[in-house]
């Protein structure tokens, strides 16, 4: 078994990266790319620092032939809204090429895409089940679901054997990460566990998806071991659908400090990410996904992260 | 004002070129291009021969820049099925950088788009409306669906104000033309109005979709004309929904000739092409588009055709 993991270094990277010698005992080649490494190489893993936009560099990374690839490397929305240029080339060239490089050299590899939430757009509070309609309303999330569908299309055509995970913010990134719009859904945990005062961009009616990295990381590993339907290459995943105030007083009883939060009313973050309908994740359950088990046990893993 | 059209060559393009200078008599500029072309010139209209697949020829065809782009390019799906480095390279990337290409030049220009009702997938019988979610079953059909979000985000963003509408095979082509799975339904117009008989690969029963080419070409000329409102550039066209029993009838009513059409069973093409469902095209409706009044009428349009 030969496995390749793109945006090793992000925060979902990192979590998978040290999952990923336990999860593959027996495997051959472990091999984690990304622009840039933080830590140093770990045992067993290779790391190789370059641009999935370079075609040489795509090139002879996909060389040796992968029969397992995390697809996980992207630039974060808002970053994607600001530089379309290199949205359009991380975001959805280099992964057509990734998919059809890979494909190209072991065909039916598996691969698993981490796609998004932002494929759905403004929900208008409607319940989110398998007969939704995705109308991305960022560049970002319109990306992503390009990529579902040529992975469906490989997928079908035998290339490839693709699962894509539909992903919310995970929690909780570092304090020090930005990028993300969705940040406050992640230091709301950090400040409350400080026990320090937290700005919160939008009111505590709001309502989010919310999924753990560890979740995640399950998640992930989960995907490349299932063998979904023709047609079902599409996962969203279960998450836990809650208040920021449910999640506040969670996060409060869990530390055993004082959520002392301050609500704003950001019109604009509160449409994107704090009007989260309930969601009918019926499918991903029947193939054994699964959120994390109540918010306690979020809020425990959301801290927990070491940020490897 | 300065038009572009693509695939100005195809069936479809040149009924479109047909009618262009009369829409457009004030046009400053009316550019043509296609792979080769087989008549000469029109007065007006300036025909470019290349390759939409190459970056410098694309290049050069952009830059004096377009208010208005016809996107009409594409390799049917059948071809692109059986080759699909070249569908990758023509119904997906090519037409990605061109509509980028024309927004970089003009800001805002108008583009429309040919899509397809390959982006449905299987509909197992089920109506078509607003809320049916494409999943398509031929890579024709993904690219088209990949182009549609993608134009449907440089929408959003001001970048194009693009319209797709999504085709039915296109009544009626000549004899000769090939590679589209769907040569049935024109054949089948053909060879009645010849008093020829017809062994039709699909049963009777079989329904289709029908838009003659003329009501086609009118539908285009609309789009470009109308303006969406964001969130509404995709428009799936209004058609006839017939089966090919009542359509060879009202051939045959229409031509004075007899109807001697053998059916066959080819349970593949009625799935993909002679198993429409009925169609809810109220968006489209009210916005203007309209399908052929009636058979008779649509038979009288596709035998019409010069196939200039």
């Amino acid at each position: 078994m030969r496995i390749l993991v793109t945006g090793a270094n992000g925060f979902l990277g990192r979590g998978l990266a040290a999952k990923l010698t336990a999860a593959y005992p027996d495997a051959s080649r472990l091999v984690l790319t990304d622009t840039a490494f933080e830590g140093p190489q770990s045992d067993g893993m290779e790391q190789k620092a370059g641009d999935l936009c370079d075609p040489e560099f795509q090139k002879e990374l996909l060389e040796p032939g992968f029969d397992l690839v995390f697809h996980l490397a992207s630039v974060p929305g808002s970053l994607a809204e600001k530089e379309p240029e290199l949205g359009h080339q991380v975001n959805l060239l280099a992964p057509l090429a990734l998919a059809r490089g890979a494909a190209a050299r072991c065909s039916g590899a598996r691969f698993v895409f981490a796609s998004s939430i932002a494929v759905y757009g403004d929900l208008n509070g409607l319940a989110v089940t398998p007969a939704t309609q995705p109308a991305p309303l960022l560049t970002y999330g319109a990306h992503k679901l390009m990529l579902e569908i040529q992975l469906a299309d490989m997928t079908r055509r035998g290339e490839l054997r693709a699962v894509s995970l539909r992903f919310p913010g995970l929690v909780a990134r570092p304090p020090v990460e930005s990028g993300h719009g969705s940040a406050f859904m992640s230091q709301i945990f950090h400040r409350i566990a400080a026990g320090q005062p937290f700005d919160c961009p939008v009111p505590a009616a709001s309502t989010c998806w919310w999924l753990s990295r560890e979740a995640a990381v399950t998640a992930l590993l989960h995907a490349a071991r299932i063998a979904p339907a023709p047609g079902q290459t599409v996962i969203q995943l279960p998450v836990l659908h809650a208040s920021l105030k449910a999640m506040s007083e969670a996060i409060a009883g869990e530390t055993g400090m004082k959520a002392d939060v301050h609500w704003g009313n950001d019109e604009v973050l509160q449409r994107i990410f704090g009007a989260m309908p309930p969601l009918d994740a019926t499918p991903a359950l029947a193939l054994g996904f699964q959120a994390d088990a109540d918010l306690g046990t979020l809020t425990r893993a959301a801290l927990s992260g070491e940020y490897l």
